[in-house]
């Protein structure tokens, strides 16, 4: 697999909900980073934030909008859409990935938590 | 110059507050987005918008932490600084530019809001 066709895998796995198989295609001591928020390190603590993260979702459809390959690094945009009681929560993401031997070694997503928690507030309340 | 080139040098007349300048590095109808707000369009509005966070800086250095290029699309991830009273304003930004003859046609950035307005409140409340 090339770096980028590791990425989209990942990213198949998150909408399967299969943490497992996601978490397989991530280094021993991955870093994932929610930009500001600090680090998670390691693939057990990754899936445990993925969990927290797909669990309220009946369906998951992580839409990579556009993706570029720059040696081992990975950049897409994404349009992140969870299925939470009667609606789509619709989150814009940029996602910059690195790759070091076959898995993703770092993780960093950048967008707006406001966009997030407001959407999962009225999606939940309902 | 190249299109990583322009980007810098648009981010370094942006750094000398010379919204003029910067501008001038930007398509008649240049979009530029916040995500998730809406696009602004045109270079009238981008200056205007860009008056708005600069204004209230004395100093402003936006670091360019990793900057890539493939072929008219420039994408780079920043830590943006600001000079508010007697400390800096940090904002972490993804940024994608795309180039269209030699101009920047649409310039999406990817940041937490809250990142910037719960620092802007702490600074200009001292």
């Amino acid at each position: 697999m090339t770096p980028a066709e590791l990425v989209t895998s990942f990213i198949e796995a998150i909408e399967r909900k299969d943490v497992d198989a996601a978490t397989q295609l991530l280094t021993e001591d991955v870093s994932y980073e929610n930009v500001p928020i600090e680090p998670i390190v390691g693939p057990a603590a990754v899936a445990q934030t993925l969990q927290g993260f797909l669990g309220p979702a009946a369906e998951v459809d992580w839409q990579i909008l556009r993706q570029t390959q720059h040696g081992e690094l990975v950049i897409n945009e994404r349009l992140d859409r969870f299925k939470i009681g009667d609606g789509w929560l619709e989150l814009p993401v940029a996602g910059f990935f690195e790759i070091t031997d076959g898995k993703i070694s770092r993780w960093r997503d950048y967008f707006d938590m406001a966009t997030y928690t407001t959407q999962l507030t009225e999606l939940t309340a309902t």
